[in-house]
């Protein structure tokens, strides 16, 4: 039986980058007995569909990946909140996995950086209550609660006991801002250190302010850094900033049993259409992909031909390289 | 008649670096006739005095700043957000003003960061309503207003036409998280940026998450950046991480006629009351304190002073040297 793997380019970049990772994942269960075969089915998500239908996100692209074994997104233009964000709750997500690492081979601000962030993926600011009370004053509510935190402290755990954080460093970092938020994040942070103390993980804590000092400075004392939503979006894209830049850096929506596998960059509206986008985030994507449905030497194979490519392969522009889309990936299939 | 500066050196390294500070101070009123005479008005806060009164913020110490002409603050352990919380309360602070500058001299991942975050300083979720609404959940509720957005955004204005930034950039860069949080930073964005519409002042803006990523890739796009608090906080942290650490960062509470100005580093238990800590926050600092009380002059002999000893004078540990800090405050006074 085949399964299945909805297939969302989106806008812009999108329709690039996760054709290339779709190669990748052929290429892959085409040589290996043990992977796949998969089954893709196409859907709508971005600008371009909401200029032709009136929706960001139709329903039936909702429905299928909330359905499907597992979903493959590229980006999104102006509407990417209006996508990503109900795509996450589509797949029941409830940690965000963005590991930022440096490569040989890639110019890198800080070339030891390699973290991972363990963003909490349904609440926080996110969960998005927002009142105009007056003609002055809007409020956001903004919710933490003790089983969500549990859950991705547990998530945490199991990720470092499965030996998934980076060699260098034991347990994980949470980072918070609990000495203002005291009562919402005062309970994430106590939540995720009282599961790591219960369980025998290794915990430390930086507030995320400090933290956002201390990466640029030394990125080598991180390993695995567990954070609220907001945390964890604005502290993963600060690392991105370390290690090169947003093109290198792959995403994983986690649910139960379902999964979002997304780049974290944009549409990059400046380079779009010429083939000349740099494939490597969506590819590490499909690779997490890959270990998400349990084929971790697959997923494995992936990333090393990936690293290959990045240390003296064919590149894109925004890597220093003149490789269109198509030349990296055949160089990366090339290299399986 | 003299001018009433109120001091309160907290804890840790703050009673070392203040006093500094104050040396500085006097040593400039001393030498010119234009500036000053200042009274001081020592009064405690911090860790220290909540183990001896019981309050880490006395009463008294809260109603002199509130009534003095400006207060230098060094810095509070465990309290410190009881301490200087409430403290840009009680000067009416609006707007907390950080510049981030990498100095010749000093080591630097990016020598050419040379950024003002204006950091809104009175509401977000510093606000701080937090309610636990059962043994699961928790929320905050975060405020926006019009009028806190418009003064900071008249503040920004003022400051970018009195050419207060820097050099390379014009105008100046609204940060923020308007695409999920679209009522309240949507509010502070739109505000922002129709005031500077009004003012013929120029102003971008970025996501906060991709400033994130973009300020280490290449600093040298921003100058003045405005932002909510928490924001403003993080953003202001991370590029201290580019200048070489909050060593280095000086800070000004700004209100309509009060201020309380602070060097952004804490207490640094590590190594307070070995005399060994840089005094460069603090007497930046104090250089913005002689800028608030209108002696722009003095305030500038003061930076500049401070810049020809991080060029080529006595420099303390944390920049690679081995002066005390008394002696690289004697050194700075002798080149004022
Ligand atoms: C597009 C936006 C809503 C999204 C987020 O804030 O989560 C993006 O920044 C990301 O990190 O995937
Ligand atoms: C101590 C803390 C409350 C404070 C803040 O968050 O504002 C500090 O981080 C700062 O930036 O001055």
């Amino acid at each position: 039986m085949s399964e299945e793997i909805v297939v969302i380019e989106g806008d812009g970049i999108g329709r690039e980058v996760v054709p290339a990772a779709v190669e990748v994942l052929d290429a892959i269960a085409d040589d290996s007995d043990a992977v796949g075969p998969f089954e893709y089915v196409e859907a709508d998500a971005g600008d371009a569909v909401l200029a032709e239908t009136g929706e960001a996100l139709p329903r039936a692209t909702y429905d299928l990946a909330a359905n499907a074994d597992a979903t493959l997104f590229g980006a999104a233009g102006e509407t990417a909140a209006d996508v990503i964000l109900p795509l996450r709750d589509a797949v029941d997500s409830f940690v965000n996995v963005r590991p930022a690492r440096a490569y040989p081979g890639v110019d890198a601000l800080r070339p030891e950086t390699d973290v991972v962030f363990l963003r909490e993926n349904t609440e926080g600011v996110y969960a998005g209550h927002e009142d105009r009370l007056s003609a002055d004053l809007s409020t956001l509510t903004r919710v933490v609660t003790d089983s969500a935190s549990q859950q991705l402290a547990e998530f945490a755990c199991e990720f470092v006991e499965a030996g998934r954080g980076p060699d260098h460093r034991d347990g994980f970092t949470v980072a918070h801002k609990a000495n203002v938020m005291r009562e919402t994040d005062g309970r994430f942070r106590e939540t995720v250190l009282e599961v790591a103390d219960e369980r025998g993980v290794a915990a430390d804590e930086e507030l995320m302010d400090a933290f956002a000092t201390k990466l640029p400075l030394d990125p080598s004392q991180y390993g695995v850094v567990v954070c609220p939503n907001l945390a964890g979006d604005v502290l993963s894209d600060l690392a991105a900033g370390l290690v090169g830049g947003l093109g290198l850096l792959p995403s994983a929506n986690v649910g139960t049993d379902n999964g979002l596998f997304e780049p974290v960059h944009g549409t990059a509206p400046d380079i779009a259409g010429e083939g000349i986008a740099n494939p490597t985030a969506a590819i590490l994507s499909a690779a997490m992909l890959l270990e998400h449905l349990g084929y971790t030497a697959a997923g494995g194979r992936v990333r090393t031909a990936v690293e290959s490519v990045l240390a003296d392969g064919p590149r894109t522009g925004d890597l220093g390289g003149s490789a269109t889309t198509a030349e990296m990936t055949d160089a990366i299939i090339a290299r399986l």
